[in-house]
């Protein structure tokens, strides 16, 4: 469970990020971007209504002059001023506020002022589970509904930099599914292996895909071995947690956040900067975890 | 966590159950037999290559001459005379042994002496997790790959009786997905929609459907009343959590196991008797647990 402590532990080592702030009269928002001021994670930029940004703040005691503010009553247009102080490189990430997700993508994927790729955009949530000895990184749970063959090898690609800016430098990718061999009447076993072999080609790079696995060997060393998986190329220690689609995915991020101890934190990739989308029901601890893991990217992405 | 105990407690109050194991020759679940027996939980009757089964137990230090053994070296011919124990009544349950899976299922679909009812089979697996104040029975995480409409009706209706001899007269049902509205993109929440329709025209009977929900919805009364669910069936408290397919279920099932502090045991349904098919990857406990809760199953049965 230290891990995700030692990430916070590297941001600080990072050069000091900002991360702009669309629609920031919303307070959960304000709250955490407080948090993050005051944990010397990163700095933020406040673009939204000025006067219900200040109301906002004074109801939580929190001190509205330690940031900038830019003035912008309209949410469309606030949205656009502050994805462009990014596209910019005036801010380092950036974060939905008090904007509805559809408007707040809208932003995201503007030709002119957002932070397009040519990539499709994707999530990625990084965990720290008592009980497992390493950081994971699960895709996608929240963002691809049912990614075909080419949007899984997307996936890994977005998510790829997301590991490596933590630390990890060949990444173990585990494409999983229900069981760990190929089953023809199981398309995500098929996909899965397909995945493997691309990543034996060189078609995917820069890590190490095999697939399909179960969670248990994806992520349990002893169920490993167990069953005596010592042939895999994952054995228990898997990275990145590949999806087989996104109800599998955000059901298993549900039950973790749920039923485990964990810290976690996610981002959307894909994007020139890291994006942060946090949920309503996302915890005020996974808001400010999840800056953390944007400013640790964005040192990576600014190189 | 009391809860397991609590149902292993009902199990004392039952008839004593009788398990019959389909080729015993097996040293993991003669260990859990011997434990039934030892928690008076069940009686067993080993079917099965004798001499193998003497030296097996022999080595572990069981005293063998506590249950019946049934001398049968052939293991599909020992299949069929153990399942035709609990077809004739002679016993209660039926246990999967050192065969394989594909001839342990041949063995309960058997037409003459096996244990088909006519409906399909399927997986129920019974949690007790910390932090969750009640039970939660999670189908079909093992046997049902891509349940269709009407095989999710099945689903529900072979659970409903084992949830009801757990001491629950009108479980609640949550159809799960990524989303807790429908989106006609995502099959699997329309799907959950029609479930709700169907039993509220009484087509599913028994049982409450609210669907679809989140995972957070189904099963965490805050996370109910922060989303503002409240004119919701369902709030946090589920008792069958249906899975829109195998790899979601199977996903969540090992994250549980994996992650939280969890008590499990598991049967296949849909059958005239509680059919017990743990997996080598199932502890001990969990196997005990199995035995367990197809005792109570099968008083329900048996009235």
């Amino acid at each position: 469970m230290g891990n995700f402590d030692k990430l916070l532990a590297k941001v600080k080592e990072c050069d000091r990020k900002k991360v702009a702030v669309a629609v920031a009269e919303d307070s959960e928002v304000l709250q955490a971007v407080r948090a993050a001021k005051e944990q010397d994670i990163a700095d933020a930029i406040l673009v939204g209504d000025e006067a219900k940004i200040k109301e906002i703040a004074a109801s939580l005691d929190i001190d509205v002059t330690q940031f900038e503010i830019i003035n912008e009553p309209d949410m469309i247009e606030a949205s656009l001023k502050a994805v462009k102080l990014v596209h910019d490189g005036e801010a380092d990430m950036y974060m939905k506020g008090g904007i509805d997700t559809k408007n707040f993508l809208k932003s995201v994927l503007n030709k002119e002022v957002g932070l397009r790729t040519g990539n499709a955009l994707s999530h990625v949530c990084l965990f720290d589970i008592k009980g497992i000895d390493h950081l994971l990184f699960l895709a996608d749970v929240a963002f691809m509904t049912y990614p075909t063959l080419e949007e899984k090898v997307q996936i890994i690609e977005n998510t790829i930099p997301v590991v490596k800016a933590c630390g990890i430098e060949c990444p173990k990718v585990a494409p999983l599914a229900a069981v760990e061999v190929v089953n023809p009447k199981m398309p995500a076993t098929v996909e899965a292996a397909e995945l493997t072999k691309m990543c034996e080609e060189g078609k995917i790079k820069d890590c190490i895909v095999d697939g399909p696995l179960s969670l248990d060997l994806a992520i349990d060393p002893e169920a490993a071995k167990h069953k005596g998986a010592l042939d895999r190329k994952i054995q228990g220690d898997a990275d990145i947690l590949l999806f087989p689609d996104i109800h599998a995915g955000n059901l298993v991020y549900k039950a973790l956040v749920h039923t485990a101890e964990v810290k976690n934190g996610c981002i959307l990739t894909g994007t020139k900067a890291p994006v942060i989308l946090t949920s309503r029901s996302d915890t005020f601890e996974t808001k400010v975890n999840s800056i953390a893991l944007a400013a640790v990217v964005a040192e990576t992405m600014n190189k």
